[in-house]
């Protein structure tokens, strides 16, 4: 019976440690970060890596889905000089830890119609969803210019 | 020129003052009450009267829009004593404070085909954007539901 407790008193703290690690912003902060570096390197292929199959961009036109996504993404990624970065500045799980979000900085710049390269910086907000093979995946995205520096 | 100072320093007193008062989290906390508060008056009435055009609930098929959300909220409020209730914890501005989010938590109750009263609870992320009149609407919504109590 002592020996019942103990391993009942093992799987608990083990549950309770593993809920607790699941929990860790940094899951969140990693996926960013990996998000980023993915769409650095390989572009429209590299953000849709990290998009769910119910994603959803938040635009005044929503793109809703993998494919008005990828079609979306893809036009801007063809502007000339094209590039986006971004640092997320802090991520928290909801309730159960199935979903979080995360905040950051977001930098796009690309080369205007004068030929001049443009930049604009903002605020985002990306919710994130653990799929059923463990993995995160994007569920929508939304950015907030900030306003223009006079 | 005395006096030219005193009215340049006095606009700019305005307009940090109506700068920090916009980007001062209660308005989403008072937007999300009043959300809440229209929802238990008026169902799904209410609820519609929150919604921005381009809003969407993320769900595992995403309701897009005005027409798919009013559809499946009305499905959802003609289930057997539906009752949905909510609470904002936080809320905080993205960066130009046009576009912010709140967190809660929620309820939802229901009679379960048992004719038991069932009752579920857990988190939700609701991202708000300021309309063209000044107005602000939710544009998505997510809930985390608690895993369940043994």
């Amino acid at each position: 019976m002592k020996l019942f407790s103990r391993v009942l008193l093992c799987v608990f703290a083990l549950t309770a440690a593993s809920f607790a690690a699941d929990r860790d912003p940094k899951v969140l902060l990693q996926a960013e970060r990996a998000f980023a570096k993915a769409t650095a390197e390989r572009g429209v292929d590299g953000w849709m890596e990290f998009m769910a199959p119910n994603a959803v961009e938040l635009n005044a036109e929503p793109l809703v889905g993998l494919d008005q996504i990828r079609a979306g993404m893809t036009r801007q990624f063809k502007l000339p000089g094209f590039k986006i970065s971004w640092e997320p500045t802090k991520a928290e799980f909801l309730g159960a830890g199935d979903v979080g979000y995360a905040v950051g900085r977001y930098e796009v710049r690309f080369t205007g119609k004068d030929g001049k390269p443009q930049v604009e910086h903002g605020t985002y907000l990306t919710t994130w969803q653990k799929q059923k093979d463990g993995s995160w995946k994007v569920v929508s995205d939304i950015g907030s210019p900030d306003p223009p520096v006079h």
